[in-house]
């Protein structure tokens, strides 16, 4: 409930127009829709300048299908993360505009294409090949929020030419996020050539001493270059929200 | 050397000037003043945004006295971080702008403030008193740097109600630094109430399984409200360097 | 063996209706009975209040089916945890009682179901949709043993509102059970609204750096709010039992 | 600020007596005391059952004394935790009824004892005499806040006949608190001996591969007997908080 | 090469019976079989006591079938640890003698049983019915090397009746065996009641914060109990191995 | 309490010479001594073959002063470990025959020098000259417990020449125990070399990726050579009780 | 780009055959073919002194399909790791010379196979059996890059005169790979006795506490013997990379 | 003892002028210098090119004393490394040769300066003034052992165009010794542009999670450049050593 709701219902008390129960009842139970399983937050678009994103994993077929039927009814647009694809099959048919992405596990329906939005471009680059998951996760993300996203693949440290190449695009950009595994030197090497904010999103690529991830994590939280900060290993998502309200105006 | 540079020594060139091998050396090493034991980063700024920020630890007194002594001459703004205070006392005497701040653990030499150059307001927020030497790192840095920034401290989960009552100024800011230790769950519970960027600085305030702030970090990464990022445990110095790119515009 | 039982023998000896050997002989083999595999703790009801639970990871399909019939034969309620929806079909036609709880991978035969034995309520609360199979088995456990229980699903911290509708609820329970994943900051932000003790159970629910379950875990043992205890990782179960303890008169 | 103050804020409003402004002023400044560097939690008694407490560490010698200063003006009260003796004598000479308890690391400042208020007895037992620090200050933070302790020192599992000596002791109170350091396995044992809750503290006592208390953390989160809950390694404090919410009625 | 097949060459050497180069050969070449994969250590009987034990995990069929063939053409006995049953199951027609123990995993084909040669006897001793693979592993392999070894199953700590009962059995034995997983408690409490080396094991049993028998493991290796000593997660083979060198006369 | 004593008791109950309650009076205080702080355990020696050690660490002055006046009232052997030299400077002056081993931190007053009780003799190996400290601390108490011990230093891996001439006296012992640090591999290749029982102990000596033992602890539980069980980083005290324990008759 | 190609492009851009714009699209584009997903990386065999080598892990079929397309139609050596048997087959069909060499997983086409380039011998060596996939990589992918490889398989510490027999085959090569996992000893074993540099490979064969690999790593990183340096666990490929580095002429 | 003195023994054997006894004993004590508490291993020159380098940490003075008049005896080059100053200075007497490098903590008497051996240059860069004291031992260690050797300092990744400047120098090297604290970008930054072989030394430098060197250590074992391995966290000497051996002809 936003604060004009709060004064509304401040102001129908004043009036007597409504007494100081159904006050309190009105302040708790307006802004949320709760399915059992799920409250769904229906302030949170007003809260936090996005509506709630579901996190896929974890949730029965059943769960999903209900939530996807709540958005559908509301024609809000919807986007689900970490969904697999046995999973996303199941809900492609509830709606014509469905979409799977498979490489990033993302499902949506997108009712009303949100409008450009941002201060400038956010820009997304990838190390290897293998980090592109996490990248394309990123990338979708920033775009279904409504911002210009570039993506620039596969352009890792061990050959730094690939990456000087691209610092005029870099440094247009408002904010970039950088995803790297193994040992996560990317986001430093950038993060000494730019001055723009940089997320850095670790990635589980790479073996044995990488630890799911924790190499390039510990690297990217330690960068020796100032502007890097870091999200969670193989959080494309949680990137591409922080780098969304960066690129957001102040209002 | 920056662009405008490069044009001068080729025109040098192309007038006769000078040949090319003084060109290449020109080119080589105009742009870092080398101590011996320091090369100083005099291009950092073009290229960054900022000047080179000076890292204390480590370094001995007749080191840091080269190097301030360097800055001094030229009359550039000086700031070092980490710096212990019997090293930041020697180091008073050298000018009379000098600054030692104490809790933060930062000494500052500013010969030409800077000016105002934020899109918006910094503001730093920490869970208790203890981590106070952290978000004073990141107050001071922040302001070093030329921007606005506010204070709010000791709001910590323990008391939701401390931090509802700051709704109004966190949500006015353009991006926020939360400082907390023990669980750092300030940066989820801020994260879940306004739409900002959340830079999360966990601290290593706290004992036994506080693992010298891997329960604020792990936390922190973790966090479920989309908009927050991490920094290094107690940097606070990396969290303002974050924070001003963040604020700064897009040129 | 009860205090009782021991005066009962040590009677019968100074009486001398049994010599020592059979006193030893008695106090030694009155309170197991053994399967070869598994020792029954026919004594735990008494020494610990509950009767024994089976834990049924690990165990074989003969193992746990020979236990269940020694259950059955003696018409004692039974409760398997942990147990494998293909294990669980194989024992649920030892009996026309038996039922099996999915989410929570619970196996129960009740006989007699425990009457409501507690001082006050048992309230189970969950972070997110993906920690229910956590919170249903502390639910369904809790009840087992005879107490009243309440659910409160979905409430995670990035969402505060979901949370302080239920304050009056939470407050006029005895004990709480908050089970989260991720950043587990749930545990913290409820130990700062009420004064009731709080069972804080870390789950697995997260990815990367979460390190199942680790990142909750830490935080709720580090969780600045005073009244928080933690049990394991995704232990329903032991957190039913603290909770149990706890709800219980003292006699 | 309690439902009771929160009604009379909204009758007033009702009334006419305040105005929309005034009403919402009022909600969030009455409850907090605030001394630049802390703020104060007044409220805290209301919503925790009971006063803040003060945390020592890391805290300035200026900071803890404006802090108890204004404890005595209120005549409240005082509690600080993690005080070092050198910090603790300069606050001694603030008040006449200070008192500093050296091995506990604990300051009090007691203008009402708190009267009996507990359903039961709570018992702390400590495995040997190097975890006598932490025993302490579960037992004395527990008698602090108005309950009956009882304690029982040096009963480590390498001699199991010391425990079961005390055994009609633990069961006859409400609630135990445990401390042990190496291999924790005290709360285990005792844990299968007695039906009552446990709250475990792991110490940092041993050395090697115990790695300052992980060992003990572990071992008690993984106690096999049901009915252990745990605490951060070292905890007394936090120990005795949840023993006193546990020993409280539900009102 | 024992002590008197190097004087024998020594002496050849001397006799002038054989040159310098062919003593050199014969040094080198006499003690091992290669299979070019493998080389079969036929002087580890010699060095060590016992023949050398044939790992099977993370060997193919392939080899593991020839090594099994050279055993059986010397009328070797063959012990494999680690064999998984469709691996078992290609060896089994190799040779009528051929057994596998599908519980612990271990293949063996006796030509000549091991007569008994131990100082005393040998007991292995599990906390739960979950650890019966590693503590049947242990007792199997003690029984291949010739040695009397006992069983107590299930004995876990949750129940310490269960414990006292065996007292008997435990101090008639040269050296036990305890296997256990969780938070390892048995290992401590047996420790504390016998006077007899106890060898460690912890298992992998459990969930959550046991981190796959770390819990165990740290538990065991931080006993407060003197005379324990740990062998690695799981390796009731090992544990068999060191029992048996302490249960053997020194010669 | 043996089981004579037990007898005793039963004995007494049956011809009525005792009651019930003095019977279980009788059992429960006959074998501790409490010091308040301290309870001495009497009983250990019968139920352990050794008389209680007393681990000096984290014990005050006086706690420990008043624990060897107990001892040398009784003229019982007093052996204290990880004591402080300044500690044991204040414990030299209570009996003439006080001695400490500053090397090994060790406090011993011998009454009784113990008889030659062992199978064999006892061989303590360390890798380098900075594992002495570790080295003497197991060498010392084996020899307060009463078995022959020989003692060969600075043989590491090294060189490995400098190991194999001590394969002799390696082969005529009854059990080793290896210390090492860094690496830890010495356990590995004297368990490959020699047919005993080897007591593994790594130590905290190394930098970096040694983790304070760790990488010598993962060695020793891992090692390749079968024979080979391990104690607690830097537990020389632990190694020797069990080697005591195995160098001990079964009588 | 090599300097040669850089003084062309210099050269027509004197002679006025191509304008600056030209060139600069020229010294950007011509030693990286961008296939969308991958950048392949011409320019390293001149920076590197290799091609490029395909990671394939985490890539598509399709995206491998493309990329081996690529080096077949310039009939470059093509070299992918880590490629999963079933993703292998399907490349195998592309051309005649395809090889798969599934122990090491690793995919050739090899059409000009590389002259010996090398100062002496690499010799490959592991401890044993379940070793030999990572040293098969090790010694294929030394021999891909034009060197001779030597390979003494199963020579594990456990016996230690198994080493002893290849010393002089170790002292004549220029460098070492020695694979090892469990304790990982073999590396300071062979790094005491010979005088060659040692790239050590830690292998995540092993169970329990060798937590994948650590207890090697940690080991070799560890090691007391000079000379040796590690590679990351399992990590073949980059052990022969090093190797052939150390033994190709300075030039 | 090398070949040779084998041979000889053996032929003195042959020709009758030794028994076997005494053959046996010259092979066995030939090699080794005993002084009680260390073993002086002369053979070590001839078994690895190099003597054998004192390891100072966690000596006592008065064994260094003797380890150091030893060598001044026989005029051998001392080089003792992880000497603390104090400890320097009492050894600093012994003879006028004596040299201490308080950065790098080395100790050194040099009687015959090695000769230049080296097939190149190696050249050791570091990333930052604080990793100073880590490339200085790696640097006058190197130089000890007689090799050419540079030294490049603080160009660390935060400002690459330091790096590129001294590609000419880098490429013209043998083997380059990297020493990078905080996230270790710069191993990978240098094996991704030049051609040779990478020792990297991890410091620990940094603070929080860059957990005294784990940081900088996991990227290192990461590294997506081929050709580079590492040693261990602040191992400047090990690293020299490698390097050495690199750097020395085959013969």
């Amino acid at each position: 409930m936003d604060e004009q709701g709060l004064k509304n219902i401040l102001q129908q008390v004043k009036r007597g127009d409504i007494d100081i129960d159904q006050a309190i009842h009105q302040m708790k139970y307006a802004d949320i829709y709760c399915l059992g399983h799920t409250n769904i937050d229906n302030q949170r678009k007003l809260r936090q300048g996005y509506c709630e994103v579901i996190f896929g994993q974890g949730k029965t077929e059943q769960q999903l299908k209900e939530i996807a039927e709540y958005y559908i009814k509301n024609e809000d647009n919807l986007l689900i993360t970490r969904l697999d694809a046995n999973k996303a099959e199941k809900l492609l048919d509830l709606h014509p505009k469905s979409e799977y992405h498979s490489l990033a596990k993302l499902f949506t329906i997108i009712f009303n294409p949100a409008e450009n939005r941002g201060l400038g471009k956010i820009t997304v680059v990838s190390a290897g090949t293998s980090d592109q998951p996490v990248a394309q996760e990123a990338f979708l993300v920033a775009k279904f929020l409504g911002h210009r996203v570039g993506l620039i693949q596969d352009i890792g440290v061990a050959g730094l030419h690939r990456i000087t190449r691209y610092l005029e695009e870099l440094n247009s950009s408002k904010v970039l996020i950088v995803v790297a595994g193994m040992e996560g030197a990317l986001a430093s090497v950038i993060g000494g050539l730019v001055a723009r904010p940089i997320i850095a999103v670790p990635t589980s690529v790479g073996y044995g001493a990488n630890f799911q991830g924790l190499s390039a994590l510990l690297s990217m939280l330690n960068s020796c270059a100032a502007g890097v900060c870091t999200v969670n290993i193989d959080n494309g998502f949680g990137a591409a929200m922080v780098a969304a309200l960066i690129n957001s105006p102040c209002d």
